[in-house]
């Protein structure tokens, strides 16, 4: 998706110009993989106009492989984001009806082709959401992964606002969700979902009734924040892992920059932390400190280096000049 | 709609921004009769969202009436804009599929009401083209005002390519047209939308024929464009009144800013025209300096004043600094 | 007035640009209070050209009626502002005097026209300290309004190094007050002007006093301002309305984007309430949330929403992204 | 004096920032010498606030001793400019009125101690146009001059409806003109101001009377501007030196970056000239040479190099890439 | 390398911020190659650090492989662009000296690995004009090539001034391009390279000349520019084949937006026409239209579309609008 | 040096402009003591071409002489920063290889020249890292100081990875300490360089062996910082004069604008108060409120006035707005 924002705190009723970057929910992912060093590839469709194309090129900047970027479509999906700070809220408007990749269809994507090679396939709730096309493209991904023997991790939260195409996400994600290694959901998600747990179960029972229902899932991921305002959030990483309920430190982030994305660079940590720590906590942790650095990040992308998140998942929250 | 172009010469690949206008045919002319210092208003539907109401208040910066406009629907009809130089095009791609004024239908607008104390009405061929609601909408409009002796003008140039929801032009503007009083049209309209004059067949034998075929119409005005480059344009205006055929002088703009929203400058400066001289080359002349003047502003709105236009319509191209 | 500032927290002498906005104290009330969905039109004067013309422009963008503008003098009001933070106070350098509303004179004005359909007319201390014009204006529509029962406020502050035309605000203040039926002032303002209370005394009977003196007056409305630093605010309503001394929570802004202004969101947003609202408690948290969400908007004027406020009011200050 | 104009061709009506440069004709004049290597000074007013203090910065920064320059008085003086295109005029707004500049007093400059070591002074005719004080100064200056045997050139060209203190340009210039040695001056000035020659007289002739009148004058200078539009300008030299008329090539300036300033330009390259060719031509060519450089440099300015002056007085007009 | 330039037309004395782009010969030519259609790569050596990476991000963007990017050494190559108008020249700033390119060795590339699967390699007589590790990588690099069977061709043009390491280009160059199956060399290049033909030759003798004394050479291409003013150019391409001199009509830039990389613009269009086209004047038009269209676009790097050069190779000059 | 930064918190892979300023070690302090009123000179040495012009004229426009800097060399000092946000670091990137100030030779300064009438001499320790000659040219100048009776200070820290001409910090540094009256350290320089204290050693105690060392020293200066992250900091100034060991409030910096160049506005604010105050408190809080106020300013140098630093020094943190 295109994402266009009005300069600094600006209102929409302000702008005369918007800033532009190019992200989304798996491209967000996908993105903050590369900058972890990983290699990593999306998969999309875009219209095929020079729009389309400057979208892939911002995926291609940011290290991605983009040669699995279907062109067709007429429009670009796009959001629009008015910053906001302290009381006052940001305020996004999407666009995503009629988009490129909301017209994709099962057929066009070669997911054994896409998955050779791959050690891990990642999906978000919003995909579903989309449209039907979208749906049944991310069921296929799945299917092909589980029996690839890739990895699958979904992040499976979703806006009930989002499912306009006819069918309701109750009726979508078991199907998508039971194929899943790990999955990334709040406690509200789980419950609404699948009526799981009621609104006093605590995350851990939430997660341990989801691994019952679903057992190829093997950890349940979340995290805690504490919006004390639109200019500062607090991050907590935990996990149900099927043995130990963990809970990394509390993250203060007391300047937000950016907060868009920052689930994304969640997922996108805990995947580095799973495939290179031996310790859930260590992973969780990683996710966490990941997740914390994308505020401080304009755009949607977390483009901080393996160092930084290091650095801070040891604890060094000094922010000290490194030259 | 909304207009999003890379800043100066850009590519769209290039671009980190877009600079916000907001735009479209019958806006663009009534933003312009607005500079001239007519009373104007613009009749259009947005959607209730902070984009809608961005581009209301647009509108209302520049001097229109917004008394008119309609919210609903989701999406702000939009184009991207990539200004091109020398022998380097512009590029424009239309996202209009959608848009909250496609899904405007008749009987949303009450155009008793808004024709009200109205001395004309002008609408453009952009307008039938965009969807079935939107041409019926039109229609209605151009009936009302017949029947309230509001003049009407059309600039009926249409890209065939437009007319993507099932109807052709050659069956829709027919009978826009025959309601029409004054018409702005290029050979090349009449021919492929009537099936008057043939390739050879010049300006003044077409405007000829389709006035006999339409006798409501009494002028028929169009426009000589030479583009030596997108940078070097030349402007000529012609009309045959029914009696005469009138040429102005060639108007030579030799560095050229912006290109777009010229067509609609000149319908406004001929409405301005018809409405304050008594002699139609005096009109004419009227409307071409101020399509060439439009060359010199950015964006898709004429903004010069009334003083830039005589002064330049009675031959003072100097461009001499005004203290 | 015309608000130029460097751009971010540039100071006066690295800027090689200046951002600009129109606003000034009354001006800023009308439009906070047009965004809130009130109608609302600014009574001035700008000079003749293009610069007032572009103030006026901008009056319109933000929902203003300006068919009471007046035109003529030769210079627009001006102020600098250098935006500063933590520690380091912003700077504001004034350029009123010769400005076109500075020379405007009692006649200019048909109050009775402006104010005809009017509920509501609201003043502030600025413009009685520009002028004898100014000041003897502001005291003919305050006396049209008593006589045509349009209700009057007055934000009676005032800074007594801007009195330059030969009155003091000691000999000038009273005749306007008196007249008023709801007073925003700090305790300090009362003193001065009309020397009541001491340096002792509180607010309530600083309201008190003034109350008994000028027995017009229903409500008198304050504010306490912490300043913990440039970037750092506590903001909290006060009112004595004559029965009951009555103060909101303190409101905490964290990360000031631009503090310019505030007081007159809090007047705009102590209309409103006013208007709205049956309990004072309830118009004074209004004026508070809005005074407080003014803090986070750049430029002079509140362009929050009615939502975004009544959100804060009742107490949502996560400030969380609204999709 | 403060120069605010919107970025880019933007319209007045359009601009939310101006670009913010410091110019004026004498101050153009001496930044201008010192880019061609001379020591320069400029002797001004400023308000003794965080503005004045910019403004001297600017000087500072473009090479000026700034040691003269007095503080004092409120308001800086300021010109708007909108910059025009092809037909569409520049459009300057002027704010002189009030400045700290034009409430300059006589008595506040010494004048022996700024011309102490001076090879040269040079004012122009905008000067003694502001008010009495600054045209009072500026005869002291002259007079100064004459007496320390420092040469004296003046831009003597004064736009009529500058004058608005009470006297006229036909009363304050012959005192100050008859004093230069050299003089810069249209045909029309000439006329306008001392009543020398007639519409049909040409500049030699008008040189040549003027020369007679004012025997001390040793040269009168001045240049033949063709506006073919705002985007081209054509700019010949001419000079009578009581014995030769002389005249450049005329130099086509095809792509006009910024037009503002150049007659300044024009005089410092002159001066420039004088002083170090021992050709009157020379001189001329040097003086033409940089007045159509300076079309190319945005602001008011010429910072052109020495070497692209010579460049292009020897006739190397190909403006290709130094490496 | 990465080019830092003041805004517009600002001179380097103004400029409070420089745009960035990466470019230089060779990537020049490669990211030409591709927005034309072509697989690309581009091998060079960038420092480890922050820059380089942003380096690297660059290519990908416009479509690079960088899989052959080296990284070593601590500084990028840098050039400082001041961009010039009508008489005023650009002017460029080089600082090549110990960047991590310059300090690169022979060893550190494997040509065989670089060049598997290429069709064809191209270098500018840059590259060995920096350092004799340059230098001898270039050479190690048409060895491969020529063994390899993949076609060669060189843009021989260098600067004296540029040879600073020890040795000359006479000494240099003609083992390198002797080995070449291309050449783009002007008249004087192969005057001052190879001591043939003299100021009088024309340009089909040299090219003649330098066929006879390296055999395995089969074009040598070259363009006529005529700077008529830095914004004014005009371009005409000319190829010695063996057996005849073909020229291409002269194209006219009357509006330059970029003047930077048309030679390799003109390179890259070579190769794309040598190609795709069967005669050697399509090439030739083909290599001139695309350094035409170059002019037009911001930046290093020829961005236009293979429509774009097709067109006005096929003669439209004019710019149209594309809708 | 040139610093080159991204805009706002954008990353190196997302700029694609780079904010331009000058600065480093020497150039801040001597600016920051302009700011304050004292007169002030640097010296240095910059390439002799249009950037090397570009960094003096920044000099001169931020009030300092420039008439002591030396042209010769290629290339200008850079570096590069990436602003950093709460945890995430800023990052600095050196390019000092090869500049002109690097290749400065110990005649080339005529230090008695330079020094003729100054008060005080201030050097920072980086310059003796950068290379041999400028750690001979600023031991002559520290000679000459010390013979003319001129006050000598520095700033002696110094990071070991800075030293890279072949010696070390321990060789070079004690023969310049030992001539200097006021010394700026932390206790790690002092440990580091001087082999003085352990790591448990206090502040007081280094500063004492310091003095003990070297008996010219009068004062040894230092600052705790708490970075609580890179938005917030602390400061506090704490100095060792032979007598008492003195600390001043710790300051609390809750919104960082720019961290860079902390350190040298403590150190001008040092030179300012120890020539302005008796008491070395005053001098030192004096110092600190710089300090505090730089990491409200963006760029490398504190341009706060003399009025902001009192008025912080006095214990006014409100910083409400000055009008």
């Amino acid at each position: 998706m295109m994402r266009l924002s009005p300069p600094g705190y600006s209102k929409f009723s302000q702008a005369t110009s918007f800033d532009i970057v190019y992200g989304g929910g798996s491209a967000n992912v996908s993105i903050s993989c590369s900058y972890l060093g990983m290699k990593a590839a999306h998969v999309t469709r875009f219209p095929d106009n020079a729009l389309g194309k400057a979208a892939t090129q911002f995926l291609r900047q940011h290290w991605l492989s983009t040669k699995h970027v279907l062109y067709g479509g007429k429009m670009l999906g796009k959001y629009f984001l008015e910053k906001g700070a302290v009381h006052r809220p940001s305020e996004v408007i999407y666009e995503r009806e009629g988009s490129a990749f909301s017209l994709i269809e099962p057929s066009m994507i070669d997911w054994e082709y896409v998955l050779k090679d791959a050690d891990w396939f990642h999906w978000t709730g919003i995909t579903p959401a989309v449209s039907e096309g979208t749906a049944m493209c991310c069921l296929e991904a799945i299917k092909t992964a589980n029996r690839m023997g890739v990895m699958v991790s979904g992040d499976i939260n979703s806006r009930k606002n989002m499912w306009n195409y006819g069918k309701t996400m109750q009726e979508v994600m078991p199907e998508l969700v039971q194929k899943c290694d790990i999955v990334i959901s709040s406690r509200r998600g789980i419950r609404e979902m699948f009526g799981l747990g009621d609104l006093e179960c605590n995350f851990r029972d939430s997660a341990e009734a989801l691994m019952k229902t679903f057992p190829r899932i093997r950890k349940v991921v979340g995290k805690t924040r504490k919006s004390l305002s639109a200019s500062h959030q607090q991050i907590q990483g935990k996990m149900w892992n099927g043995e130990e309920y963990i809970k990394t430190e509390m993250l203060n982030i007391t300047h937000v920059i950016d907060r868009v994305g920052t689930g994304d660079a969640f997922a996108a940590g805990l995947i580095y932390g799973l495939m290179h720590y031996e310790e859930d906590i260590q992973a969780l942790s990683f996710a966490s400190a990941a997740c914390a650095l994308k505020h401080t990040v304009p755009g949607d992308v977390n483009m901080v280096s393996l160092e930084n998140v290091i650095s801070l998942m040891e604890g060094d929250t000094s922010g000290k000049i490194k030259r």
